[in-house]
């Protein structure tokens, strides 16, 4: 009877579906999103985000540091479209997003079909990171990262990269995250001091690092030569792939050696940020000696 | 004119204050949350929540592999009592929680004060990584994690472990993620063929270990020597300390070697999956030749 008259108020509580969310839980939920959504980080005032045509097209003005403009997709008239010419002047990255997309970054809930992504910082050119390298008088030692999506892994790269002494990351403008606030706090700190460049064309980059006298290290399975017998003593650029299908093709054409990390278990692949740790540390290494 | 009737009509809008969620953002928020949470994966028949007092002591009758026990704070009766007994009699750890928490993780709302957390595999023993080396003809290397409590840091060491082919990790009962279905994914299937064994204290392991011959490595920013100048070949333990703290006290003392890694940078740590990746892949490099 006990058990019987139990089972009834279970059924019932699901006939009647999940029950409303409380307000200590909305708190709850609102902490933990803040925590973890790439577009709401913890202070609002420095939460970087610019929202709404007049204020996206006064940032653009302004020369701020911006790293992507999302503009709802379907929506055109004039004010987007100079805000569109802007930016591609000013070289920024101009994404479609849905509505849905642009209501959920939006704070204000009056984005107007237009959300700037401010970056925490400024990015750096290529030629910053080999004066960063001259300043020192270190042989550059850079981290080109190819399409790192989430930017959990990007901070973390970065965050390695200071610790191991490399001049400088550079990311592709496209399919890559940027200098946003999560990857600023994953870094912890470490853009503050690392140059991140960005580039549209990877494989271009590359062609252009080694004819500046770089050597350029890609990451393979079957690469043709273990780590430890890479030489990184001299000018090397260290390619991460994307963390799903690791290199492009033309990004792995355009290396000089293709190195494999051993892989002495069953699983196949490293987290490319620990791939990175791996590699900048050999290179620390073989620098002491 | 245009102007004025714009800034008015954002007025408006704030003080109306935030919308009321739309379904849609509802259902994109669940996703998001699903995805972020450590007690929310995907699968719900997966998720490795037991709720409730009948279904926690039957899986605790049957011998089923738990992570963890969260009871309700304050709730004591008989039922409770037992769960309690039966639980510590099979070693496993019962933690206070408010009744908010235990709310947030119950996907049935009829949790009736007791949520057990399955572990998504059974944790080995000590015994069991010793006997890996041994059929595998190598010399031990072990993983320690001293008080890893970010479930995502926990799995990327797992996983590195098992690239690196280390015999297995330790962790301590208390304090440290376990093996949760976050671990599992973070790890990326590492977790099933690593064993991970768990112990209630630290310092002990670390005697023991040494008592069977396996050297304990530390890593500290003022440790005595530099990594490249440990010798990794021998039977070996690798401690990774928190990620606020780092090693405990008492764990730094047990330690045969504190080892530094170099910091080249101007930041002052590195991230306990990037520290763990280092040392297990300078083990890996001095062990191949």
């Amino acid at each position: 009877m006990e058990k019987g008259k139990n089972r009834k108020f279970y059924d019932k509580k699901e006939r009647r579906g999940p029950r409303p969310e409380r307000k200590y839980e909305k708190r709850e939920r609102m902490r933990r999103e803040t925590e973890y959504s790439e577009y709401a980080p913890e202070d609002s005032a420095a939460d970087g985000l610019i929202e709404g045509r007049n204020a996206v097209t006064e940032a653009l003005r302004a020369g701020a540091a911006i790293d992507k403009i999302y503009i709802a997709r379907g929506d055109t008239d004039r004010t987007l479209s100079q805000i569109v010419a802007l930016a591609k002047q000013a070289g920024i990255v101009v994404a479609d997003a849905d509505h849905r997309k642009l209501d959920m970054m939006s704070r204000t809930h009056a984005h107007q079909g237009v959300i700037a992504v401010a970056a925490v910082r400024e990015y750096a050119d290529v030629e910053d990171i080999f004066s960063a390298a001259e300043e020192r008088g270190e042989k550059p030692l850079i981290v080109v990262c190819d399409e790192l999506s989430d930017p959990h892994n990007l901070g973390a790269v970065i965050r390695t990269a200071e610790c191991a002494g490399a001049h400088g990351v550079i990311i592709p403008k496209r399919r890559s995250a940027g200098l946003t606030a999560v990857v600023a706090k994953t870094s912890a700190g470490a853009v503050s001091y690392m140059p991140v460049a960005r580039v549209s064309n990877i494989p271009a980059l590359l062609k252009d690092l080694q004819k500046r006298g770089v050597w350029v290290f890609g990451t393979a399975a079957d690469g043709n030569t273990t780590l430890y017998h890479a030489d990184l003593k001299g000018p090397a650029a260290i390619v991460i792939g994307s963390e799903g299908d690791g290199m492009s093709r033309l990004t792995a054409e355009n290396c000089d050696f293709l190195v494999s990390i051993p892989m002495k278990g069953k699983i196949s692949s490293l987290n490319a940020s620990a791939a990175a740790a791996i590699l900048l540390y050999e290179a620390v290494r073989q620098r002491l000696n």
